[in-house]
């Protein structure tokens, strides 16, 4: 097999494929092999475009860290990771919908017991959360694992300031009680821009885009024998609602955070400033 | 707009870039879109196959370096970059085919002297290659500019053994004499397996494919007012001519690689042991 054409190659690439013994792997690259062709044969890159298209990928590639993952963001901003959201997770009932992932979880984020200020060195207006974790039927999923993390007042996560903020704030993990409720402090989230000085925000410069997040606290949930639930709760004051970056809002996840003068809060604190209280209770999907 | 489910993202995320002032971005990313969009809803990945994608292409930007191009080698296995060259070069006439530049390129090589041996520390059987350089309408290309290289013995080019070898080898550039002919030493190559300890070879292996590539030359050749030539000469008796893992090979590029006797060379030199010929003339397309 030679003198391959801009008909007979995509072909030509699939018959490669026969021998292996992986269906699964197959059957994606079959898949792939056929978009990305009719891609190239839609767009007709020149040579020079070719060249940018690997460089703005190995770039994409090299600026991840640890702390930073720019092909995860480059899937947000182009509404695959929102579409990959979609296909898992058939909308239905009252099962609380998911969304993105996002760039910034860190893996076993330190856990705090229930109540706790996990604000750290973050500033912002304080920010009382509470909610409840249970199961479709109704059953209260006590033990639930719920992890949040989220941006400060200037619209940062802790591991893009770690020097500034002396280690990690605005996240950690809390263990639902008995009746599968949870509740804890920090501080109120704000808009933010998701990072522009890499390959991702060169792409949303080009296309004309504003790179803006509405405000909101992310959420992973994990409760024995259901499914894991990946989820935002977005501020209803938000001027980016209807314009996420990252196409991942819905309705039902948009709550209202209202702002309270000095006084007593849920827990019987005194507060002294003025602070705020985010609530939402997840209904979670059993598993299988 | 909001609530996106797998039918309407993809047009949201179309829509976004209607305030892009470049048309050329707005045409291939509004491409770009559709298609891999159209990938996700056809297989359908789990959170699992999408964060195996997210890792895959990190750590195939993470490989790369100066001297290793892991996207490029990974466009030419899934049959892209010859794909790319088809959109490019419209086949016709008595003009010399191009194929794939291939990841081992190295921009502005050492200029060498016309008959020059630029095997350095390379090993294998010396090859008298020599060739011209003409255009369309038959006329000499005098003063083209010819860069050549190509693996060793071993199947390795001199970038990925520049400290066993002390510098390059087998690369290098040649400037046409004034009837646009050219000739060098240099040593017989031979096929060799593109690299398979990263990113590529894993896709390779689930894919059931080997990685091989048969024996080449690579040219890359220069013309004042002609179309840049890249190009390979391949060798007739090699095994993998119809399964070359890029998919590079076209018929009227591939040339016989004879092996001779001890005695004297075309340029008048005595060989005491067994050498080869390679030769190719090229023919330039005129620009624009």
């Amino acid at each position: 097999m030679r003198n391959f054409n801009e008909q007979t190659i995509t072909d030509a690439v699939i018959q490669r494929f026969s021998s292996s013994t992986e269906p699964r792997v197959k059957e994606i690259c079959t898949s792939l092999v056929k978009h990305l062709h009719d891609f190239v044969r839609d767009v007709r890159p020149s040579y020079e475009e070719w060249e940018y298209a690997i460089e703005f990928l190995t770039r994409t590639g090299q600026i991840c860290d640890g702390n930073r993952q720019e092909f995860v963001l480059l899937s947000d901003t182009l509404g695959v990771s929102m579409l990959v959201d979609a296909v898992n997770n058939p909308v239905g009932g009252n099962i609380t919908q998911s969304t993105v992932l996002g760039p910034f979880y860190v893996e076993n984020p330190e856990v705090f017991p229930l109540g706790a200020d996990i604000a750290g060195a973050m500033r912002g207006t304080p920010a009382y959360v509470s909610g409840s974790v249970s199961s479709e039927d109704g059953s209260p999923l006590g033990g639930a694992i719920v992890d949040v993390w989220h941006s400060d007042d200037d619209g940062f996560y802790d591991v893009q300031q770690l020097d500034k903020l002396g280690g990690n704030a605005g996240r950690g993990r809390f263990i639902a009680d008995e009746q599968g409720r949870f509740h804890f402090w920090t501080v109120k989230p704000t808009c933010y821009p998701v990072p522009t000085d890499g390959p991702v925000g060169e792409m949303l410069n080009a296309q004309g885009r504003h790179p803006w997040r509405p405000a909101h606290l992310h959420f992973m949930i994990h409760a024995a024998g259901h499914r894991k639930l990946v989820t935002h709760v977005f501020d209803r004051a938000d001027k980016y609602l209807d314009s996420d970056a990252v196409f991942g809002v819905k309705d039902e996840l948009v709550r209202d955070y209202p702002d309270h003068p000095p006084g007593v809060a849920p827990d019987g604190s005194k507060r002294d400033t003025t602070w705020s209280t985010i609530e939402y209770d997840f209904v979670m999907a059993k598993a299988g």
